[in-house]
């Protein structure tokens, strides 16, 4: 499917500000993104670069003012992701190197601290991608999603402890559940088609059967229409803006996903 | 200032093709890429990857019958390229890891065989950026530059020998001869605003003063307007297409460079 | 001053053990390993590869007995770390794109919970090294350093609660304190000459005045004899091994550092 | 097998001289590096990088006056390489990502000048390891393998026109017929034991049936021994020296390779 995804921010600044943007799609295994466009006014010069994890980012310095970034982009992503019920677990000494490292625990998913949860949870199930369906689950039955009741990352600990959150908030447990079972997880950040009320999203992703699966709590049965801005361990690697200096919040955040029907009038 | 670029390609396909294309500008240093667009018909996979110097590559499996390939993009670019008559050669220990192999003899630019003749035109000139203006001034005085005259890649040796070539022939020669005065040089290709006849381009950049400045013998005086589309060693690795299996080649090829006038329209 | 420098680790192992392991000092900026040799009993295959962060590491997977790996090196390191009163806090906009990530919280340093005794404790300071010297004293001063009082790691909010901790601990809190300043930091653990009681040790690194310098608050006075075999953003980046599965725990650990009095007849 | 390899080189150096080297092996996935020893003398600064291709390199400016480099290795490597009769050609699109620059024409293998003659040695071959044994075997009784014959690199083509040349030359023919079939091969530069006479020595890997395999037209049958120190395009990225400014040469090279006996005395 071939949607049409947009996100505007504006904000209201102070004093000169440096920030680092992670807003802009990058085509890849799962995502084809044919047009994107990135305005930001005041015209200011804009470094890009690729981050460690391969993700788009953008470094400026606000000037005071208004200071608006508008993105949109078109990107063919999956109608539904893929799925892999018994797909194995992957024994860590076939891991690729470059998965190895999300095996460990990282600043919101102490997975070091949930094994006990996590055999609990998962106990019965053959390990592997079943291991995390029964950790999806877990989340959806247990952790009330409750859009919007958060602002701030907190981690998986404190999500267990409140047992209700944000979506990062959801994936961010679920990525300390995996890790304790070896399983390597990460977080992604980006679109998702028809999410309500629409915003940003997180979801996680678990690599069985040798590959990454996308797994989201937040939501009922096997959808598709995700479209990833970011990857990484988990929200300290992937926030939509960093900002450095006094803080400042978006005084205006427009997130929009529609769906282009004639694709063919376009692509 | 800002430049819409565009390149049109059309293919006719017998046997299903593998390519690997090169066309799409990446945001950087020199350039910044506000918006973009990459069309392909028929709307067949894609993937995207970035390559060892840092190029956005496609790979795809053209299928029989028409292949078009349809690109543009709106880049900020400088109006004058950076210019440093004087700026030092940079010794050998003090050059960065990652631009030492910008000094070896590369497939079409056999800088082992250069020296000679490196030494007689740069002799007198201060190490470093004027040795470079003066092999652009004896590749402008001594090498006709030909658009369309040739096909396919020759190296330095034959241009050298025919005293005649496109752009990237006189941009190859210029490399080899930067390289065998231990001047790291590199090739690029993409856009040039204004360029007669306007087409692909390609240049060449040497690394002196401590940083990448642009050279081109095919232009007079300091300009500006370039687009990069690619950076590698020579030709073997920025070719726009690679395709693999029977020669295939475009049957029409649209370029085009347009100035933004009223920029503020646009950003 | 060259160093020599070993480790052995003795396990007995019940159940076919994956490990990956960091022991193995690399040459880099900052040392010269001219002679290194690790061995492993029984003679498994071994695979070593370079993580993220240009560690070396290797992975195998140990059998039931005793397991054990004895490494050693002799290493050029400085007799003196390098220190530089006064030197200048890098504004974020022109900090290396490689170093962002050193910026953000981490599993054991969560750098977003400190701004305000990062504030306190480096009240009056310059911008830069001084600050960090203020939180090196601070931590000298305040969080006892009680070797071999802890196991495992905890994180810089215990640490701080704790006011104790192993040279790991204080590193963390250390690291968490630059980064709530907008200084990147990152630890670093190997070896250090004459330390009591000889162990591994940990210190960490900030990145002030345009390069990363050495900081340790367990120790008095500018110090040199460093020996680095793993840098990252925190202890869950640098576990000298990681082992997966039921835990195992080595039933002795030698660590040796000799320094090499007559160098020339050695190197 | 376990093989204890060494390079002694000694120059006499008139003026500073930036030496760039490639002499130190690294575990990999063929060999695993047990002990290494890396003397220079006089006991002058050394920097160490990983160049783009994993290789180990050391940058040093050698004073006037004797130089020596004195390096040895314990190195555990496969007592006869792998043998794949029949596996398959690997298409284009399933390429990874980072093998596809081995397809190329690079300095010394002009691939692009060799479609014919692959199409004809390889007449009637199973597309993959097939068809690089015929190009191996029309090697080895075609172009005379004469050790010592030849000091600089010569090209595929030249090598071809002379129907002789050294180990390195042999490599670079095969190179070009391999990647003249869509075949990824790259060069290997290193030690093998039992070579007559005693030499480094330089090979070339293609990429087949999903992986690298290892062919050497200078030796007989399916051999082993073989220690790599540097992997690249051709012999322009794998010298074992680059140095620069006025030309020097050893003026000894000793090579040795001897076979561990009893190796769990070391091992």
């Amino acid at each position: 499917m071939w949607l049409r995804i947009g996100c505007d921010l504006l904000f209201e600044i102070e004093v000169p500000t440096p920030f680092i943007l992670m807003l802009r799609p990058k085509s890849g295994l799962n995502q084809w993104v044919a047009r994107d466009e990135f305005k930001i006014k005041p015209n200011i010069p804009v470094l890009e670069f690729t981050d460690d994890y391969g993700n788009l980012c953008q470094r400026l310095i606000a000037p005071p003012g208004y200071f608006s970034i508008q993105t949109n982009a078109d990107v063919k992503t999956a109608e539904f992701v893929d799925i892999a019920p018994g797909a194995h677990f992957v024994d860590i000494q076939n891991l690729p190197d470059n998965i190895l490292s999300y095996l460990l625990p990282s600043r919101y998913c102490e997975s070091d601290r949930f094994n006990e949860l996590a055999m609990e949870i998962t106990y019965n199930q053959l390990p592997g991608y079943d291991q995390v369906t029964a950790i999806e689950t877990w989340l959806r039955n247990t952790i009330s999603y409750i859009p919007g009741s958060s602002d701030y990352p907190i981690s998986s600990i404190e999500v267990n402890y409140r047992q209700s959150g944000v979506c990062r908030d959801l994936a961010h447990l679920g990525i300390a559940l995996c890790r304790a079972l070896s399983i390597p997880a990460r977080m992604a950040v980006g679109y998702l088609y028809k999410l309500e009320p629409m915003d940003m999203h997180a979801w996680f992703e678990a690599y069985v059967g040798g590959r990454w699966y996308t797994f989201d709590a937040t939501q009922i049965g096997p959808k598709g229409g995700y479209v990833t801005v970011g990857y990484g361990h988990d929200a300290a690697d992937v926030a939509l803006f960093n900002q450095f200096g006094p803080s400042v919040y978006p005084i205006s955040q427009t997130v929009t996903v529609e769906k282009l029907i004639d694709e063919n009038n376009y692509y």
